[in-house]
């Protein structure tokens, strides 16, 4: 039996409630494979395309309704976190009851405790929403709104501050639950970005990153492994070129020196890269697994997928 | 020590998130009040405003940008229950940490079991999102935007269905918390609605009226208190009339005859009196009251507030 925190990318999720609906059957499925084989799991979720359609829908409609207000990105997270969190519970528990596993499964809304003073806030990087094309994205940026970056390829999407994650407030509740045997999702899409202030926590627009939200969570429930799932199989040297070399195995030196080559892209590979690092530097026992969904049961008895360790 | 069930109304919550982030400070310090005097509490809050207007606000967006998806009810209510939970939990979390009270709070995604042939699905009458004038409404409804009712002298406004609460999928971790000593945030907007069909659980639209998920809520928890708390004081008889006098106590057999004489507006009084009889048939020792926000402390001590026992 292993302690493990899942992180689920985009490919897990979908762009619509209808997509979303369908894709999570396959995510879920993965998951109770791998609590079936007799682990415990805590899920992260990403929320990059919900938080921004859901920023973006509501601003459109408060310009179109003047009893519509526009919703700030912190509660656009806790949205995503409902939104999410529901589809993901009710395919998990429906496939637990399909294989008669008696377990709770449950998402608790998660705040994430950032640093005000993150370097991060004056330099958006996270992509969020749709994508667009360049010409659509210059006229947008220069309309003041927001800032475009293009994205892995695929086109132009608004980018906007992705602070470091410092602390998990709800993660009494979350260690119980999950210490209890149950299924927690939790820090969806990298926790609701709070700073502390002398008045209490206060909400700042921002996405964290989910990986890294993750490498935090699984090192404050001394998890075993972190198993970050993403759309491609294994971690790849010199990516997208012909000289394409996928990786079984690395370590947390190997990770670090390729990282310094600029092997892994920022935004994409780079921040699951940084996320195993941080998880095995806090836990020189652990593992830390990249690798597809469809694989994910696979890749833990280290059969496919790039493991990280100490 | 009482195990209480607080019901919040509009009222405790906003319609903007500006507006929200200010009244919950409020909110919350009555419901610390009651936490502080050493009781145990969990808390169910409304959100036909918040569920319209994410729904209103999705489907506008979604006309202007073929990007953006309509967003159905069901994920509009999980929606609903991450933004205001967050809300609800950061502010009580606030108001805890100034009185020095060490207790965790948290919001748990919340499903609620109806009848896929429940009659309300015929007849809707839960009033949510924006208010309209009587022309705008009779407009919006001859173009096929749904059904419109006016509520309450103050307007009109969309109605969907408000199916019965049924059974509350996370009641196993809702327990587990709750019996603990966690302030749980559950079953947001009455709980997201969803029906049991062969291949698993299934969202539909409507929203569940949240006293009455309330009700259930403090059967589950064998609760002492049902406290729902709205914009009046105490519940009256002739409301809104020269003749208005209101009740510091009823029995629930007065509650039933007033019922029949139709003193209670549906929609407005009616589910509320209708949640604390049920609360009251199911468990003979329980009290249920109904009050303001503002005087919650003293109503529970008995000296504002209509109180019910059987």
């Amino acid at each position: 039996m292993s302690k493990i925190v899942l992180a689920l990318g985009g490919n897990a999720l979908g762009s619509t409630p209808a997509k979303q609906l369908e894709l999570v059957k396959t995510t879920s499925a993965a998951i109770v494979d791998i609590i079936e084989a007799g682990n415990e799991v805590a899920v992260v979720h990403g929320n990059g395309p919900q938080v921004g359609m859901i920023n973006l829908g509501m601003s459109i409609a408060s310009g179109a309704d003047d009893k519509i207000p526009e919703i700030p990105y912190p509660e656009c997270g806790a949205m995503s976190q409902g939104y999410i969190g529901y589809h993901l519970q009710q395919a998990i528990g429906c496939e637990l009851e399909k294989r008669n596993i008696n377990k709770n499964v449950a998402t608790i809304v998660t705040q994430m405790v950032v640093n005000e003073n993150d370097p991060a806030f004056d330099n958006p990087s996270k992509p969020v929403g749709r994508f667009y094309t360049e010409e659509e994205a210059n006229k947008l940026q220069s309309e003041g709104e927001g800032t475009f970056k293009e994205d892995a390829g695929r086109g132009y999407r608004r980018v906007i501050a992705s602070p470091e994650p410092q602390r998990i407030i709800e993660i009494d509740v979350v260690k119980k639950l999950f210490s209890q045997g149950d299924i927690v999702i939790t820090a969806g899409g990298g926790g609701i970005p709070v700073v502390q202030t002398e008045s209490g926590l206060k909400g700042v627009p921002g996405v964290i990153d989910k990986d890294k939200s993750a490498a935090k969570l699984a090192e404050e429930l001394d998890a075993d492994v972190l198993m970050i799932l993403t759309a491609v199989d294994k971690v790849c040297l010199d990516y997208n070129t012909e000289n394409e070399k996928s990786l079984g195995h690395m370590s947390v030196d190997e990770a670090k020196s390729y990282k310094e080559a600029g092997e892994f892209a920022p935004g994409s590979m780079l921040p699951k890269i940084e996320a195993c690092i941080r998880f095995l530097e806090n836990n020189k026992k652990g593992r830390a697994i990249i690798s597809s969904l469809e694989n994910a049961k696979t890749a833990l008895t280290g059969d496919t997928g790039t493991i990280m360790e100490a």
